[in-house]
């Protein structure tokens, strides 16, 4: 299932996005174990792998609905690929964001091209605010994760991975709102070649973890974590799809965060933030599975404030 | 001249070097006005381009040679380049030190198998004890940038630039000791279409530029850059080839170099050291003169202090 979708994705895109290096480190193999393969959507345009989902669920819609442009809440890597993706397909965005949101980030947005809409820090606000958007502009709205468009466009990362490294035993790949984990289980399932799929987590944001082991979507009770991509949780669109197709889970410390995105910073030699760092954190937490696998790491996005480094 | 040589040293280093990668970022094109693409080696093995040249220096050496070991003078990158590259070739290298050296520089050369020698940080404690480990080891100096089999393996570099992207104008290097700028011209001059060269240089440490000026070899009085790789000065075998080749030489101020550096960190999601910052530095304090031109920007290296960043 989804395999001719994923090659359409890929077609529709492509010329939107970057096919993003691949990097690896003898010295991080030697540390790690393993043959390690970072894929480093840092690189992506506009600094994260959301940009591939963005752009494949704006090209999907009718001409009539691109018409009336597109809507999401996000405050988040997201928010910054549906403005991009909308400026380069001439389409109308509305970005709706919390009014506490970093200063730098609503620039960005702006300089994108998109309408900023914004709300009080709550999830009911950014709702209401969406669906007002929704019904005053007939404006589409476009979910960040949960969405099978979304979600088809960031498995294109994986497709790309594979076509450059077509042995890898695992991908690990970093859990939030569950669209590129998602994503990445599809492009496995259907180019790898028994290529399992690990998921990295914050234990301080494991909802995804206790979901898998409730068998329903659970929610966050708190959200501490430097992995400031990672606090949301999953939906009911991606959840089946991870819930079938992921080998495990393994939840990291914030120590062990911090350390890994150290260690990608300086052997990589690559600008990577926490969030991305965390599936590298699940490998060197449980090294001894993987012992001389061939592993691909999902280095999901760079976008860091450089002044504020947590090391 | 060097045609033949250029390709028979890419094709002895190739098994022991990364083709790195070239980036390019949309935005950045739009603040220089012209179409950049940076050359990444600080993705380099070691985090520098010096991995290129010192494994060239030693693969030209005699067995005999390579059997006696070679020994080098340096606190930089070509410390740790020439060490790893002697021990990817089972060859013993003596690296001679000032004994002010930071420990992360000792600890680096030593984790790849090198012999330090430390002594006073003078110019001349560091030739006598390379003098001494010659006559007592009968080991073969290998200069960090004044050497040709050095400056042709840094060369390579641009070859391999230019079989990505043939048609540049221009390309911007660093000027410091004059190996990796003389190996560009060289390779230029040989695979590229009217491509000239254009060295970045601070003004603190303007020996190059000064150089060029009076048609001999210049030194520096002072030495206060950030731009910790480009100190040192040109020698007799690098200077006659800059100084015919060379297109000019642009000075770059110390808060132009951070400038440029925080803004290569920012969007193109690199780690990059000061000095390789420099050519892009350049190309931002003069863009006139490039507007709409395809320019490359050698990135020299990525060997940093992220606990200590000039931002």
């Amino acid at each position: 299932m989804y395999k001719q979708e994923l090659i359409n994705t890929h077609t529709r895109i492509k010329p939107y996005i970057h096919n993003t290096p691949v990097l690896t480190s003898r010295l991080i193999n030697k540390v790690a174990g393993a043959n390690l393969y970072f894929k480093c959507e840092n690189f992506q345009r506009m600094g994260a792998f959301k940009m591939r989902g963005a752009t494949n669920a704006i090209m999907q819609l009718s001409e009539s609905e691109k018409h009336h442009g597109v809507v999401t809440h996000s405050s988040g890597n997201f928010a910054q690929a549906l403005a991009l993706a909308a400026k380069e397909l001439g389409v109308k965005s509305y970005i709706v964001m919390p009014n506490n949101a970093p200063e730098v980030k609503k620039k960005a947005v702006k300089d994108y091209g998109a309408s900023i809409i914004e709300c009080e820090p709550t999830l009911e606000a950014r709702e209401k605010a969406s669906k007002e958007i929704q019904e005053t502009k007939g404006a589409t709205f476009i979910h960040p994760s949960n969405d099978i468009a979304v979600i088809l466009g960031q498995g294109t990362a994986t497709k790309e991975l594979l076509e450059q490294q077509p042995n890898l035993d695992y991908i690990f790949a970093p859990v939030g709102g569950g669209g590129l984990v998602a994503g990445t289980i599809l492009a496995a399932t259907h180019f790898g070649k028994d290529c399992k799929i690990i998921g990295g987590e914050p234990f301080e944001v494991d909802d995804a973890y206790r979901s898998l082991q409730s068998g329903k979507i659970e929610s966050n009770n708190s959200t501490h974590t430097l992995a400031d991509g990672l606090k949301t949780q999953l939906g009911e669109h991606n959840f089946p799809i991870i819930r079938e197709g992921i080998e495990r889970i393994i939840r990291v410390t914030e120590a062990e965060i911090i350390h890994a995105m150290k260690m990608m910073w300086e052997r990589l030699k690559i600008v990577c933030e926490p969030s991305s760092a965390v599936a590298f954190a699940a490998l060197l937490r449980e090294k001894d599975p993987f012992k001389s696998k061939n592993i691909g790491i999902i280095v999901s996005g760079g976008n860091v404030d450089l002044t504020n480094l947590p090391f």
